[in-house]
This record gives structure tokens, C-alpha cells and sequence, in this order.
């Protein structure tokens, strides 16, 4: 018996698509989850396979041996860029919607799959908007200190410089946010 | 805009086959990796998305931070059960292929998912079988003490007490063997 192991090119024929990492980074309340899920909604729709990673699956999960020092948020990082390259690998799409709030470790993630591979989507909405937003109170809890170490308020936030995506989630609506991703995808012929 | 989680039931749906881990546990060089890539295989041909984690992409990537002691050994299986469980959510029949020596930790990973979404693979082979096979010279260097805690020499192999399958592949060909577990998934309806 011939063994050989499968390939991503494999796994692409089966699924009839192509696999990628669309990650979106922003502050809390920014909108990356509601775009992640909303996008995944849309391309299921279109028969495509994805995956979203979020903290609702990693933090209670995998990574739920880490607080949210500087260290340990690096360490998240690394482990979801691990995963996202295994879920890439095995052909899904996959969309990891997490603040990621350093420039360095966003590049680790970027370089663990191909150069085609890695999207940034810059979910782009002010300090402002987002704690006035404050769906899970998490703002308010940081504002008093409740709540430590909190992204946009005692730990830094770096903005992408070079992001392939900018998404303004402050002056558009889901619709037309996600739109904006579907057809980006769609130029590049990452989708069909 | 309507905004729903897709439900591992909609992934189904979209692949036409259900998804679960088979968690191949032997001891080194016993043949899981093999039969891991055998069956990945044959599941391909019959359309269904699969994927591997072993060694290969998991030592060297999410858990490259790991060494070997039993501690490591622990962390190394949790985080492995933590993707199985990811991957299955995705929708994909997730092959493990781990010495995975502790009952305990395989124990953990088996909880994570459904009861009927694990299936526990023994690998076995005895120590004098595998340790002639010796094709990565591991055994030799175990011997040698050029390699610590190397499991059936100087680390314990827990045998599981009621796997799903055991393979017997000391007795029987590669071919038998994979034919064993696809004829088992077939009988239990985990695939058509």
C-alpha cells in the first residue's frame, strides 16, 4: 500500500475552494466577532468550509491556562497562529477574531502560513465608539480597575500598518462590512 | 442582519459526513502513523475531510515550547485534545496519532468531545516488535541513554483498559488494519 500524505492542494481539490486566515484585530467591541460570524454565515452559503477561532473556543479552551499579562498574550498569539495554520492546512478558512494587540506577534501568525495565505482585517473603530458600544461592560469594569491589563485602557493597542483590509465598523453597517470582505476575497480569487 | 453561530450539524450538512476523533495510542513505532496516513487516505477517496495531528505538525509547531517529562507529556496531550475537539467542531474526521502513554490524559481528551465522537485506536505491538522495527533508531538511543524518558524504557505505557479497537499490527498487514477501522466506522454509521 502506497502511502503518501495528503496535501493541501488535496484537500482544496475535495472542497472545491481554497483555504486562508482572515484575521481580525481591534479593540474590544470593535465588531470582530459579529464580522467573523457574519462572514462565515455568507460563505457557508456559498459552499465554503471555514472555521472561526475566537475567544469563546480558545480561551475556555486550549489556551485556558493563560491570564492576560504581556507574556501570556503573546503565548495566545502563538498557540492561534499555530492553529490557524493547521486549520489552513486542512483546508478550511479560517477566521480568528481576537484583539491581538501587538504588531510582532500578528507578524509571527502572518509567517506561519504562505504569503497569499494571511489576510489582516483592521476592524477599525475609535476608543471612543467602542467603550460608548461597551456590549459586555468589560469597559467600564477596566475604567475602574476591576478589570486589569485591559486593551485601549492600561495595555497598548498597535494598529496594523500595513493591513490588507481596513474595516470601519463605526460608519457602516454589518451588510456592508462584510460585503467589503466577501469582494475583496473574491478580487484576489481567494473565493470564487 | 440575522447573525447565527453555524452549528457543527450545518458543517455536517455542507460535507455530507459526520466528524470525530480517532485517537491512534501506542508505543513508538507501533504503527499509527501509518495507519493514520492509510486511513486518511481511503476516508479522501470516499470524500471525507480529514485531518492528522501528530508529531510532525504539532511537536514542531503548537507545542514546540514542550519537552518530554511527564508534565510536558500531560500539557502536550491537553493541548492536543483541545484542537481534536476544535477540529471536530469544524467538521473533520481528526486523526491522533500520539504515543499518548497516561490513560488519565487520554482520558481528558475523550471528555472533551461526545461520547459517541471518540474512538480510542490500540495500537498494539509489543516492545520487542516495535524496538526490532526501530526505524527512527530511537529505540537504540533509548537504550543507549542517549534518550531519556522514552516510553516503554525508561517512561511507563499505560495499555488502555477498553478501547474502541485494537489493532494488531505485529499479525496483520497495513492494509488488514485499516481495513479493520473502516469496516468499525462503517458498522457504528460514523461514515456511509
Amino acid at each position: 500500500m502506497e502511502i503518501n500524505n495528503l496535501s493541501k492542494l488535496e484537500r482544496h481539490n475535495l472542497n472545491n475552494h481554497k483555504s486562508f486566515v482572515l484575521w481580525f484585530t481591534g479593540l474590544s467591541g470593535a465588531g470582530k466577532s459579529t464580522l467573523a460570524n457574519s462572514l462565515e454565515n455568507k460563505l457557508y452559503d456559498h459552499g465554503i468550509r471555514t472555521y472561526i477561532l475566537d475567544g469563546d473556543n480558545i480561551r475556555k479552551g486550549l489556551n485556558k491556562d493563560l491570564g492576560f499579562s504581556d507574556d501570556a498574550r503573546v503565548e495566545n498569539i502563538r498557540r492561534i497562529g499555530e492553529v490557524s495554520k493547521l486549520f489552513v492546512d486542512a483546508g478550511a478558512v479560517t477566521l480568528v477574531a481576537f484583539i491581538s494587540p501587538f504588531i510582532a506577534d500578528r507578524k509571527i501568525a502572518r509567517e506561519l502560513v504562505e504569503k497569499d495565505e494571511f489576510i489582516e482585517i483592521f476592524v477599525d473603530c475609535s476608543l471612543e465608539v467602542c467603550e460608548s458600544r461597551d456590549v459586555k461592560g468589560l469597559y467600564k469594569k477596566a475604567r475602574s480597575g476591576e478589570l486589569k491589563m485591559f486593551t485601549g485602557i492600561d495595555s497598548a493597542y498597535e494598529k496594523p500598518v500595513n493591513p490588507e483590509l481596513i474595516i470601519d465598523t463605526a460608519n457602516k453597517s454589518i451588510e456592508q462590512c462584510v460585503e467589503q470582505i466577501y469582494n475583496y476575497l473574491s478580487t484576489k480569487g481567494l473565493i470564487k
